[in-house]
C-alpha cells in the first residue's frame, strides 16, 4: 500500500504515496514550461474537530502539522473552519468566541516554519452588520508560514440553503485574489462553496495564475454525494486546467456527517488521490509534472455500506463528543431496534451497548425470542422489564376520568410511554444515552408515540425510509456472513404490538407504496396534486400528505439523528407547524 | 370614538376616522403645490392569516377589500405575504405551492375596481437559483385595480438574521422603482425590511417622487419593539418628507406573535394613526394636505399588559389554528402553572381549560390548596389524580436494575414523567392540547424533566424569565382587582416538590441573581468571561453558562411557545448541541 496515512486520532498506516501530475494552466495559455513548475508535496489533513472545542481543535491541528513537517510537506491544508469545527452555527455571533478563535489561529501560526499551513477560522472585519449591529465576520482561511499569518482568504460564495445558514452569520469576501508561491508553484486558496460554481472564485484564481487550488471544506455527506463532488471537481479542474487539492472535514456534528474523502485532481481531470471515507488522518500527495501517476485512491463503497458507515460514525461521534460512553436501546424484536443495536455495537463496542426488552400483554413470543437472539448475536447485555405493572396502574388511575370511553390510541400510547419512561430511568441512573429507533417513514406520517418510542438522545435511523432499513439489515447480515439480525425479524410483518394482532399495514399502506410517495412529498417538495398526477392513488396520497403535515409538531420534539438523505427532517426542511396548506 | 374599525374576525367598531396630513416631498425640492396633491383615503387591513391556508386567507382579503370599498377607500393595503401568511418558511420551496398562491392573487385582482389593493404574495421569476436548481421566487406585493394586477413590487432587503431566513428562499428585487398615482397622489410600495435602512428603497422611492410610501409588514413582536418601530418610521418619514402607511400582520404563528399596531405617519413625522395592538381589523385614514390632524392613536400598553396580550394572542392562535378547542394544564400550585392557566382562560374561555392536580408523597398541603384556589378563581374544571400508584409501580419494576444504587435525580424525574404521561393520556382521550408551564430561566439551565414537565403542545411562558413570571402574575391580580393567583403562590419559595423540603434555590442561585446572568449569556451573546468581568460571581457564572450549554439537547425536544424577548430559545438562537466551547 503506497499511502502515507498519519493518525489524527486512532489509525496509523505507514506506506508513502507519491502522486504526480501535470501543472499547465489554461488561463496562461498552456505555456507553462517544465522549468516553471516544481514538485509540490501536499498534506491533506482530514481532521475530526469538535465544534466549539477551540483547545482540542488546536491540539489536533498542531499534531497534524507536526506530522506534515515530518513527512516533508511543502504545504498542509486543514478543513473549513478547522479551528472552530464546522458548522459553528450561532456560536460565531458571540464576539468573545470569535476573539478566542482568533487567538488560536495566531498561536498556531507561530508554530509554523517553512511548511505552509492553510487553516480555517473565523476572521473579524472592520465595521458592523447593518441589520444586527454586531461586528462583521468572515468564513476565512489563514495561510500561515514562518511563524506568522501571511495572508487571509475570505470565502466568497456563502451557502444559505438546505442545512446551510452562512449568510446569517458571515459576510462574503471580495477584491483581488491573492496567488502565492509554494516551492515554486503558484497556489490559491478557496473555501467549499467557492468551487461549486463555474464562474466563481476558482476560475478567477486560475486566470490570475494559480496552478494549484487548495479548496478546504466542511461538506456534509448524503447518500451518493461522493460521486457528485467528484464530477464537479473533475469539471472544475479541466475547465481551469489547474490541479485541485480538496480537503474535507470528517466526523459527526449533531445531525450532519462529514465523510472526508479528500481528493486531489490533476489539471487534466485525473483523480490522483482519494482519502478514506469516514476516517481521519493525513494524506500526503506529491504533485510533480514529470511523472504523472495515479495512486492511493480509496475505493467507493456501495450504497448500503456507505450508509452504514455514516450511521456508525454519526452515532459514535454524537455519543462520545457529548461525553457519553454507553447507550441503552429498547429491543422490541423488530427490525428498527435491531439495526440500531448493530450500528451501536460497531460505533461503541458491544460492552457499551445495553438492550432492554419491555414486553406487554400484546407482545408475541416471537418478539421476545428475537430480541434475545439479536442481543446474543451482537454480544450485548440484555434485560427484561415487563411494563404490565405500570400499565395496569395507569389504567386504574385514569379509570375515573375515562369512565364510559372506549379504549383507543390513548391506551396504545400509554404502553409506548411506559417503555420510554423505563429507558429514561435507566439512562438517568446509569448515565447511558438512549438511542431512538424510529425510521423516516414512521417519522414522516407520525406513526410513533411522542414521549414514547421517540424518547432518546440520538435517533440513529431517523433519515432512513423503512425500505432502506430492510436493505441495510440484509447488508449487515451479509457483511457478517451470519445472522446478526434474525431472519424472522426480516420476514415477519412489521407491528407495533400495542393491541392484539396489530400490524403496521392496518394503519399505513405497505411500505413499498408509502416510501415512494414520501420521497416525492418530503424529499422532492412535490405537492399532493402533483404526486397524484404521477399516477399514485389519490386517496392514499391525500391521506399521507395530510399525515406528514399534521405531524410536524411531533417531529419537532424528536431527538436529532444521522442525516443520510438530501432532505432529512431537520435543518433541511423548515416547515411551519401551524400550516393550512393542503395542496 | 372617531375610528372606523372593520372586523376581520370577531370585533366591530363603528366610528369613522379622518386623518389628514401634509404631503410635501424632500426630494422634489419641497415644491409640491397644494394643487398637486389630493385627498387620499387609505385602508390599513390588519389581518390575521393562517400560514398556508390559501383559501382562508383569500376569503379574509376579499372580505376586507369589500369593507374598504364600502368605506370609500382609494387604496387598501394588506400585510406582507398576506396570501400565504407570514412566515411561510420552506412552504415556498414547493413550486406547486407558489403556483397555487399565484392563482389566489390573480383571482383577488379580478375582484378589484377603482379601489387599489396592495396584496402580499410570492412571485415567481424567470430562471433557477444557481445553487439549488429550483425556480427563482420573490417576496412580492401586487398592486391590483380594475380587475387586474397593475404592477408587482419585489422586496429588496431580505432579512436573514434572528428569526428570519428570507435569503434562504427569496431573491431580492432590483431595477427602477415604480411610482403610481392613487387619487392624484404619487405612491410607492415597499415591504417590511425595505424601510429599516436609511439608504434603502424607501429613500429611493421618495427621490423618484413618492409622497406616500405604503409599507406592508410581517413584523414579529418582542417586548418594547413598538417604540423601536415608531422611532424608525418617524425618522424615515421626516428624512424623506413622505407620509408612511405602515401595515402589519396580526396573530400568532407558531412561536412568533405579530402585534399589528399598524401606523400612519405624516411627512413631518407626526403619528396620525395607530391601530390596536394584537387585534385584527380595517383602519381607514384620510390623508389630506389642508387639515393636518392627529386622530385614532391607540394607546401603548405598559410592559406587563403588552406581554400578557402577546401570550393570550399566541396561545389562542396556536390552539385554534391547529384545530384544538380545549387545553389541559397540570396545576402544581406554583406560580408558573398558575399564570399559564390565567392566560389560557383569557385566550380560550374558562370552559375550555382543564386543570389537573397530580400530588405525590412530597406535595405540600399548601400546593394542593393553592391549585384548587386558582381553579376556583378562574372558574375552570379541576381534578386530582395522585401519581403514587404508578410511581410505586415504576420503583418496584426498576428495583432489580437499581439494586445497591442510592436514590438520585432518577426518582425525581420519574415523578415528573408520571405527571407528563397522565396529561398526555387525558390529551389523547379527550383531544385537549397540553399547555406546558416551564419558564425561560428553567429552560435555560435545564431545571426541568425532559418528557416530564416539558411535555405538551405549546409552552406559554417559555420566553419569560422567572422574575418576569412574578411581575406578570402581580399584573394579573392587579388587573382583575382580586386574587386570581393566590397570594401564597406569589410569596412561597419556588419548589419542584420532587423530594422532601426541596426548594429551587438549593439547586440554582436565587432568580434575581440567575436571571441577569441568563439575560447576558443567552440574550446578549456574552461569554462567561465577559460576564465575570462585569462583576458577576465567577463560580456562579461558570456553572450557569455550563448548564445552559449542556442542556441544549433538552431544549431541542421542548414544544414551541410564545416569543416575547429579542432572543428566545428557538429560531433566534441556533446553537449546536455538540459544543465544546467553554468561553
Amino acid at each position: 500500500m503506497n499511502h502515507l496515512w498519519f493518525t489524527a486520532q486512532q489509525r496509523t498506516q505507514t506506506a508513502v504515496v507519491t502522486v504526480t501530475a501535470n501543472l499547465p494552466n489554461a488561463h496562461t495559455g498552456g505555456a507553462v514550461s517544465l522549468a516553471d513548475v516544481a514538485t509540490l508535496r501536499v498534506g491533506l489533513a482530514q481532521m475530526n474537530p469538535t465544534v466549539g472545542d477551540l483547545a482540542g481543535n488546536r491540539t489536533l491541528i498542531a499534531d497534524l502539522y507536526a506530522q506534515a513537517v515530518a513527512a516533508h510537506c511543502d504545504v498542509v491544508a486543514f478543513s473549513e473552519l478547522s479551528v472552530t469545527g464546522y458548522p459553528p452555527e450561532d456560536l460565531v455571533l458571540k464576539p468573545g468566541f470569535v476573539r478566542d478563535n482568533r487567538i488560536v489561529v495566531e498561536d498556531l501560526a507561530k508554530l509554523t516554519g517553512s511548511c505552509v499551513a492553510v487553516i480555517g477560522f473565523v476572521d473579524s472585519g472592520v465595521g458592523n452588520q447593518v441589520a444586527s449591529g454586531r461586528p462583521v465576520i468572515y468564513n476565512a482561511a489563514a495561510v500561515c508560514a514562518n511563524g506568522a499569518i501571511q495572508h487571509v482568504y475570505h470565502k466568497r460564495l456563502l451557502p444559505n440553503y438546505d442545512v446551510f445558514d452562512e449568510e446569517r452569520t458571515f459576510e462574503p469576501g471580495s477584491g483581488e485574489h491573492h496567488i502565492f508561491d509554494v516551492a515554486g508553484v503558484k497556489c490559491a486558496v478557496s473555501i467549499c462553496e467557492d468551487i461549486w460554481r463555474a464562474d466563481g472564485p476558482v476560475s478567477q484564481q486560475a486566470r490570475a495564475g494559480a496552478l494549484v487550488n487548495i479548496n478546504i471544506n466542511g461538506s456534509p455527506f448524503h447518500s451518493g454525494k461522493l460521486l457528485e463532488r467528484e464530477e464537479m471537481l473533475r469539471t472544475r479542474a479541466t475547465e481551469n486546467k489547474c490541479a485541485i487539492v480538496y480537503v474535507n472535514q470528517v466526523g459527526g456534528q449533531d445531525e450532519l456527517i462529514f465523510d472526508g474523502s479528500s481528493m486531489v485532481f490533476a489539471a487534466d481531470g485525473t483523480l490522483l488521490s482519494r482519502s478514506a471515507q469516514f476516517e481521519s488522518g493525513l494524506t500526503v500527495v506529491e504533485i510533480n509534472v514529470d511523472q504523472p501517476q495515479i495512486a492511493s485512491v480509496a475505493p467507493i463503497s456501495d450504497r448500503y455500506a456507505e450508509m452504514y458507515g455514516a450511521l456508525v460514525l454519526g452515532t459514535r461521534d454524537y455519543v462520545r463528543k457529548n461525553k457519553f460512553t454507553d447507550v441503552v436501546i429498547g429491543l422490541s424484536g423488530g427490525i428498527d431496534s435491531s439495526i440500531v443495536a448493530a450500528v451501536a455495537v460497531d460505533a461503541l463496542g458491544a460492552d457499551h451497548v445495553h438492550g432492554v426488552a419491555m414486553p406487554s400483554r400484546y407482545s408475541s413470543d416471537g418478539s421476545k425470542t428475537d430480541a434475545y437472539a439479536l442481543a446474543e448475536a451482537l454480544g450485548i447485555d440484555c434485560r427484561t422489564i415487563s411494563i404490565e405493572p405500570v400499565f395496569e396502574a395507569y389504567l386504574s388511575m385514569l379509570a375515573p376520568s375515562f369512565a364510559g370511553k372506549p379504549a383507543d390510541l390513548t391506551e396504545e400510547n400509554l404502553q409506548s410511554r411506559c417503555r420510554g419512561q423505563i429507558l429514561m430511568a435507566l439512562s438517568n441512573k446509569f448515565g447511558w444515552m438512549v438511542l431512538t429507533t424510529g425510521n423516516k417513514s414512521e417519522l414522516a406520517v407520525g406513526y410513533f408515540t411522542i414521549y414514547g418510542d421517540s424518547v432518546g438522545g440520538y435517533a440513529v435511523i431517523k433519515d432512513l425510509l423503512k425500505t432502506d432499513v430492510f436493505g441495510l439489515s440484509r447488508y449487515v447480515n451479509q457483511r457478517a456472513g451470519r445472522e446478526i439480525i434474525p431472519e424472522s425479524v426480516l420476514t415477519k410483518p412489521p407491528s407495533a404490538e400495542l393491541r392484539p394482532d396489530q400490524r403496521d399495514d392496518q394503519s399505513l399502506p405497505p411500505y413499498d407504496v408509502l416510501d415512494p410517495i414520501l420521497a416525492l412529498y418530503v424529499e422532492q417538495d412535490r405537492t399532493a396534486a402533483e404526486i397524484i398526477e404521477l399516477g399514485h392513488p389519490e386517496d392514499i396520497v391525500r391521506r399521507i400528505a395530510r399525515l406528514v403535515d399534521i405531524n410536524e409538531y411531533k417531529r419537532r420534539q424528536c431527538p436529532p439523528g444521522v442525516r443520510v438523505s438530501e432532505k432529512a427532517f431537520g435543518k433541511d426542511r423548515r416547515l411551519p407547524i401551524t400550516n393550512g396548506y393542503r395542496g
